[in-house]
């Protein structure tokens, strides 16, 4: 078993490419602010910061956000800073996240409350919140300010809500997919609705770039959901079945109680509600998993909003930006194949 | 021993009345705004919160707020909600601070975190720190806005800056007041700061009240830490050593130990550096913080903070605003007595 839906990681590298070519000079200016940002004589934060920053992840978020801006023509300098406070407001809620599923590894290394305690995960990511909304209002944009500080609570919202239907198998997809909304596609759709706004375009096209951030970021987290029972240890960043250790109702568990019989739903219930996992019973979970098409169809799901996403930016004419924002929702799902 | 500074609550509770009259009917509006910014769909969030907010806290620094907005003359409704959002940001603090120190006891109730779990109190921290920036962003004033995210980076740092010098018993006393400059007197600072900015007044009388705002914030946190050795848990709605218990290292200490003998020294390192804390040692510790006035003297440093804070008001006309803004440095120096 273990690995079943196997990762090409390459082929799906490929497909981010062009974004990242083409938003590889502000990048540059992006990662300059993040590092000038998490300093403080309280050398601790740069640290953590930096422990959790520096650890590879992909900067998905910031890069739609120039991006966004990129295809709408902007020219100023607003969207790298804005770029850099959506990456801290990323970062802030994966220290807290951490703190809340007491997770012990975070993007393939140890997490940071695990080598420096809860304290500093959850006031290390206050310190990048709030470094986040300085350099917003720096940048002077109200309706952009609007726009992030409504996500925030969107965020903290949707991660309570995971918490409360948190071990309840009986959670429909729909009440699933709120959840997603809230807690990752919230952000996916901020990050791209300022660049736009920057570029003072019509709301018709900042609306646009909203959608494909919204839809884009559902099909992100059902990839990653998927990943988490397919993916390896290596290439996910974290431990091949964490969600199911933690209790987590993701939508491979959804689909599978739900097309199973008694039996099996005697076995989500006392693994995930009761938190009664022993051994063998994550290959008992793959195994049905497998039966069901679960993981096949979680990536149906995610294909579904990817359309969603790509139809979003029909609106703008053809562009460079415009492709390599087509070909960035196709990477997020292909992380699966 | 036990109550070493006993306290005469009511006496210090007529010195705020002034006060608490003055911004009656703003607060009113201010609580309104608090219970409708408290609301979600997500139950689990306005439970959580309103068990903390309506927990009988003084509300000091809304309070501030307003009367420095009235002070300053202001007309509009700006302050209304910048009041409320400086709630939530201390609020946020204080769900914050209880999963750092681990607290079991906040304001004389269960700390959230022991009803609801870490979980919730990190999250509904973050939706309360969200709704608080959207509200800021609901006024539309950036300068307020500079200020009030300004200081959740230096309340974010001071906390950590405490993390970081925890169970030090060798931390000056300078150390111990770059400290609580910016875990609580930057919230103060700002608290009074956004009145007369939203008034429009002239530099020298917004940096007036800012210093009047950092002075409070620092006399008012040294007599929580002598509280914290010197009142009753019903009073001070936490329980007595406290503080001792979670080797936190106060002015009290930090006196104790300076003035202390070789044998002195090796008791605050036993108890606080190393948590070795054995029956009988709070009563140990509060006979040499009385053998070396350390309490009183506690006191005193706190006098000089309120001395200046009402200095930094002077150049403020006489009005009612003024007496009772005066009335409250006694206040929070008074509750000591």
């Amino acid at each position: 078993m273990g690995v079943v839906i196997p990762l090409e990681e390459k082929s799906a590298d490929r497909l981010i490419e062009p974004l990242t070519t083409l938003v590889a000079s502000d990048m540059e200016r992006v990662n300059q602010t993040i590092l000038a940002r998490t300093g403080s004589d309280v050398t601790m934060i740069p640290e953590v910061a930096n422990h959790l920053i520096s650890s590879g992840g992909k900067r998905l978020r910031p890069i739609l956000t120039l991006a966004t801006a990129g295809l709408c023509g902007y020219s100023g300098d607003g969207h790298i800073k804005l770029a850099a406070a959506v990456e801290f407001m990323h970062t802030a809620t994966l220290l807290h996240d951490d703190v809340v599923d007491e997770s012990d590894l975070r993007r393939g290394k140890a997490a940071a409350r695990v080598l420096w305690g809860n304290e500093a995960s959850v006031l290390v990511g206050d310190f990048l919140l709030g470094q986040a909304f300085r350099m917003m209002v720096e940048v002077g944009s109200l309706p952009c300010l609007d726009v992030l500080s409504s996500a925030a609570v969107v965020i903290a919202e949707g991660e309570v809500m995971q918490l409360s239907a948190a071990k309840d198998t009986e959670t429909t997809e729909d009440a699933y997919l709120a959840v997603i909304r809230a807690k990752t596609a919230a952000l996916f759709a901020a990050a791209c609705e300022v660049g736009p706004i920057l570029a003072g375009r019509a709301r018709a096209e900042v609306a646009a770039c909203e959608a494909y951030g919204a839809n884009l970021g559902v099909a992100f987290q059902l990839i990653d959901d998927a990943l988490d029972y397919g993916g390896s240890s290596a290439k996910l960043g974290k431990n091949l079945g964490d969600d199911f250790r933690e209790g987590k109702i993701t939508l491979p568990v959804v689909l599978s109680f739900r097309r199973g019989g008694t039996q099996e739903r005697e076995f989500w219930r006392r693994t995930l509600e009761k938190g009664e996992v022993a051994d063998g019973d994550l290959e008992t979970a793959l195994m049905m998993m497998k039966k069901h098409r679960a993981l096949e169809d979680t990536v149906e799901r995610a294909r579904h909003y990817g359309a969603m996403a790509r139809d979003a930016l029909e609106l703008f004419a053809a562009s460079p930006w415009k492709h390599a924002l087509r070909d960035a929702v196709e990477f997020a799902i292909s992380r699966a194949h």
